[in-house]
């Protein structure tokens, strides 16, 4: 199968599930001495799964959880981010320009940074009280929950926390495998589809919709060259609906979480409009072991990961377009 | 002038202006009840417009403010939105069906309703504990923002508030008129030069980003049926940026609050890539008796709309396509 490591890809599943003690012996640490708010700071990528984790918060607890974004942060402020505030962050380089000013600012309010950086000495990693390095490529939306799962438990919100890790532990990284290769051939016949779409629509909900923002923007805008847009579902009903006709190209990603109704809606009215929908439901891929109570959860969203990783190494072969090649990001300044 | 009723939109900015009183009875009395948070409620365009208020405050104060998606409200939910929270949102029909359904969860809560619904006795107007009806295109934000100005100065943030809005009422609807017919020519112009890009990509900060957002939106794709993505200018820096080529539609806002030096990043860096480019900076629009300092506040999102009502009325007689036709929206039921 094209670009699929089966064993390296469950050594990093297990590898970020391993991470668990020294999360909770962070966020244990951190719970003793206390906090007022919590945000999840992000720029790009990293605010689309910040997104994902806070959205996820919200639906299952009364934590005062909240998406910060970093260049609004350092530019507009936020007054609730104070001394006593705790903020969590990831970056694979460690370098991240928006970011690393945000974090100069928050230094100097006093709040307390834990950062997930994949690069060791760099500068994030520097700045931040409390680091995590483990660089394994898909991960970021894992490390985000696990540290808003421990956060939940010491809450009161999540009884069922060891109950649920011992699942994970045993079986997700497995299940994501199993469920790659299930979606290989339809990630394929994706590819063949739409690699050459002049546009391409991508709708989501929920703890999905961090994904769809992030899916559109960092996979095919970025990576992949390929115009797109991605519109929350209960959004695209106020407007984007407009544009769409029998070809537009339209995919539905369909979670498992509190808003999976708002995705349902889209489900039920786009074959009315439209003859170019796709839906991906992470409902189609069983996971053996996991228990259905649990499925909402961080396995839903990387399923979706898993179908969306078949089309991009698709399109990638297919389009003759490496995906790690920038035509301007961080290739001259500005 | 297409399109352009010089004295009623005089009228209708003044008459906005003039609920003051009646927005400050308001506020005063939630005041002196006292309120833990504050929510701007919306969906679709109602959520552009919250966006903006929310940024507005952010900016300037320290009053716990948030935007509220109401669909996002009726399935995940917010626990942070008590029965002590006073919940501010604002409607044209009094009808729209995601918001009746979170208000009427938000009543269980017991929230404190405040909104602006153009239509008296509708289904939100007689479901919030205060209303305020004035039945006005384009004042929605110029409602939001009063509400928020009475706040912010009621919490010491805000001690000019009575010179401001002295400026506001003596020079503001003259100036938005004497704006409007300033953009007229440059609306023509780039109606007839983009009124059949197969894309169109919008790119705002600040109290721009909600602007910019519900232009893409709400004016492109559901007025003017004509495809559009709206993304945050530093977003655009991580991840769509690699879509754009010498000939790619990019149109920019630039504003005058704290986030205008992201917008100004975008416009350093886009003329290296992109030919095709247009600026629109609200700094190029001068408003006689509006002291410089307060500029940035409604003033800049009000003079955008100015710019780009011109853009939409020749659009509109351009490619033959009336406003405010709908294909689907409110056509069948979804």
């Amino acid at each position: 199968m094209l670009k699929f490591n089966e064993q390296q890809q469950i050594d990093d599943i297990q590898g970020a599930l391993a991470l668990r003690p020294d999360v909770e012996k962070i966020i244990d640490t951190i719970w003793e001495k206390g906090f007022d708010n919590i945000f999840y700071l992000g720029i790009g990528g990293t605010y689309a799964s910040a997104m994902q984790a806070v959205t996820y918060i919200n639906g299952k607890s009364d934590l005062p959880a909240y998406v910060q974004h970093a260049a609004e942060y350092y530019t507009t402020g936020n007054r609730r981010l104070t001394e006593k505030s705790l903020v969590i962050l990831s970056s694979v380089t460690g370098t991240t320009q928006e970011v690393v000013v945000a974090v100069d600012e928050i230094k100097k309010i006093g709040a307390t940074l834990l950062g997930f950086i994949d690069q060791e000495g760099s500068l994030l990693a520097e700045k931040c009280d409390y680091v995590i390095t483990y660089p394994a490529p898909g991960t970021e939306q894992l490390k985000f929950f696990m540290a808003a799962d421990r956060l939940m438990n010491k809450n009161g919100d999540f009884a069922d926390y060891e109950d649920y890790y011992g699942e994970l532990e045993q079986h997700l990284a497995k299940g994501l495998v199993e469920a790659e290769k299930q979606a290989d051939a339809f990630g394929l016949a994706f590819a063949e589809k739409h690699r050459h779409d002049d546009m391409h629509y991508f709708i989501g909900a929920g703890n999905h919709w961090g994904a769809v923002y992030s899916y559109a923007m960092c996979y095919w805008e970025e990576q992949s060259w390929l115009r797109s847009k991605s519109i929350h579902a209960s959004e695209f009903l106020h407007g984007t609906l407009e544009i769409v006709e029998e070809t537009t190209p339209v995919t539905l990603f369909l979670g498992e979480d509190e808003q999976r109704p708002l995705a349902e809606r889209v489900k039920n009215m786009l074959p009315r409009i439209c003859a170019n929908y796709t839906f991906i439901d992470t409902k189609d891929y069983p996971v053996a072991g996991i228990s259905e109570k649990y499925r909402g959860r961080i396995l839903s969203p990387l399923l979706m990961h898993c179908v969306t990783q078949r089309i991009d190494a698709h399109v990638e072969k297919l389009n003759c377009h490496p995906l790690e090649i920038r035509r301007y990001y961080r290739q001259f300044d500005y």
